[in-house]
């Protein structure tokens, strides 16, 4: 499957509380950028992969794949809807570059989106809490924001990570934002302003948290072999990575480790032929600030541990060697649960092109999306190049 | 991808109202009779794929694909759920033959379930017509059996289906699910039953309507050159066809023929190089009895118009020349919506390789499962032989 397909068109709508817009105008906004963006026309969409966490919970409507390609001016062709939680359009993505690799359509719509802002905050989060087990976890009223506290928790006794190092993580992601007119949040926050933010759940706090988004990011993909005919700039898939964890975290052996993470960066890694070291910019699934110090852990860029050393460093800062979330990530760009896969997919394949603006990494080469479910039960990495 | 791919296990609960059990017991005990079938060990599963409609509105639980891993006992293996309303097993079958086929497993388990009896009916009736455009039918009251009532309605006075071809249906399907033992309905019926059961949405009685129900059903699917490992009579996947069609009834030019079913029949058939006049037996999707008229006609059964001579002709009987829902269909072996694509899939195995029972369609070669979202919005059919 390495180097097979290649993206050739993406698109986004701003991240941001939409008021004005339902779930479907705000895909199809989305769509549209995406296809002009790779020169195609609505024609030669084939297929059509959508991920989508709660559109049922939250707007009451199933069957997204037939309506967005109605709205999208295409019915009839094949669509559907994948839900893996958070890492539902990563997951999405995954299946897509599988269709279009085993041949049976050359160019294919990978989207992912979501609309959370119709219900009030706390319906938001009983509803996010659906990705955690419902019936032994949430149901004894824990969130995913108290999920994640309690790794932090434990991370802190077992590494000595510190509070003001999950606080940079934030601070990081926000001036990262800064430069992204896609971002839901542009301005930048000191490590004061996330240390003084109401508390959540012990430790984290407000500005720990990636906030309740609407919106939705596409991309398109096709046969690697027809690529440059839609562009000059295509950026191949190299690998694909996909693993599950037990869905509670009171099953596992250490909550400082997200096995989905390890298994799912191995395969794509493998599939890859490339190393920890050979990647240049990544977005990783920051959704909690010690989400993202786990993932350098989990992905390879530190060891077990060494994840806050590694933010103290500035190494993965605009201007380090491994820039991670340059987009903002989920803490300043949103967190439109289902669109996010994608969204992190739109932000590499900016990178790899040299498109990114304000944000630029320079030269970058090789690019990692790290995607990923609930409190890591579920992750779905892919690997991108600009070459073969 | 024609027979490279093969079923080599099957099983399913019982379709019924589980009130002792949940939806993870459920799939877990279809699974395990899957993989007892198949002679596989659990780990011999690299993939989950599983099919589910609605466990965000029913049960409040998403991040079913990690989930089900887990309770099944294989914590880490890829998982995750597709949507497809009523449709999703079907394409959740697809996506396992596909990524089989693309060489990325050996061994993939696709599940599909549903949960619905822990809410009210007129609650379930309300979360089914989320596969319906809820913005501009349901939210005006529309449900799926009307929008079903409109289609016979009109069928009825374009073409002269009777209401007594109708209740045929229902009669044939019940007849059927008396000798399936996993039928939510056991017990014949007949034409005055159905003539005489109460109103739901004109010309459409009770007894033309699907029940509300619980269930699971899974297969084991392999690369078919390691098939006969397991099995001495494997199951080949010949052909696979999906399409949509608009969301909402009106936006259509022909609401008595169902476009996704004429596409994605189109498409299946090609792949599998059979027509229609091949098929020995089919499961499709009644949902309504005027759904399976126009399923015969749209699958290439009947003529446009005559799907109503078809079945007064005893055609699609048992002892007939293409014997329809031998299972009981979605009438009699009941429609937890999730689980009813794998279930089709399940009879069809169970008569290729004559393991049917009472119910067996006697030298049946060549088998066909047809499976419908919403109001015929989507459609997954697939063709097997006992053959490649």
């Amino acid at each position: 499957m390495r180097g097979e397909v290649a993206v050739i068109g993406v698109g986004m709508t701003k991240f941001s509380e939409h008021w004005d817009k339902q779930l479907r105008d705000l895909f199809v906004e989305a769509a549209l950028e995406a296809i002009e963006n790779a020169q195609i026309d609505l024609k030669d969409i084939k297929a059509m992969f959508i991920g989508n966490m709660g559109s049922g919970l939250w707007i009451e409507q199933e069957h997204l794949g037939p309506l967005l390609a109605d709205y999208l001016g295409i019915p009839g062709t094949p669509s559907l809807k994948i839900e893996l939680a958070c890492a539902s359009s990563g997951m999405a993505f995954r299946l897509g570059v599988i269709s279009v690799a085993a041949g049976l359509y050359d160019i294919v719509l990978v989207g992912g989106v979501e609309k959370m802002s119709d219900v009030t905050p706390s319906e938001s989060i009983h509803h996010l809490a659906s990705v955690a087990d419902r019936e032994w976890e949430a149901f004894y009223g824990v969130t995913l924001p108290a999920l994640f506290a309690l790794i932090a928790k434990r991370h802190m006794k077992q590494y000595g990570t510190t509070r003001e190092q999950l606080a940079r993580v934030a601070v990081k992601n926000h001036r990262h934002g800064s430069y992204n007119p896609k971002a839901q949040f542009q301005r930048p926050i000191s490590i004061e302003d996330v240390l003084n933010s109401p508390l959540v759940a012990d430790p984290l706090r407000v500005l720990d948290c990636s906030p309740i988004s609407d919106g939705a990011a596409v991309v398109i993909i096709a046969r690697s072999d027809i690529a440059r005919k839609f562009t000059d700039t295509p950026i191949y898939v190299l690998g694909s990575g996909v693993a599950t964890d037990t869905i509670a975290l009171h099953d596992r052996d250490d909550i400082t480790t997200l096995k989905s993470v390890v298994l799912a960066a191995r395969e794509a890694y493998k599939m890859a032929k490339v190393e920890p070291k050979d990647i240049n910019v990544a977005e990783v699934h920051d959704c909690f600030t010690i989400a993202e110090i786990l993932a350098y852990e989990d992905l390879g860029f530190a060891k077990k541990g060494e994840g806050g050393k590694l933010i103290d460093e500035g190494v993965t800062e605009l201007g380090g060697k491994v820039p991670v979330n340059t987009s903002g990530g989920l803490k300043a760009r949103g967190h439109p649960v289902g669109a996010t896969g994608v969204a992190q997919i739109v932000e590499v394949v900016l990178q790899l092109r040299n498109e990114a603006g304000k944000r630029q990494v320079p030269g970058a080469e090789i690019g990692l999306t790290q995607n990923m479910g609930g409190s890591g039960a579920s992750c779905v990495i892919h690997v991108f190049g600009r070459s073969r």
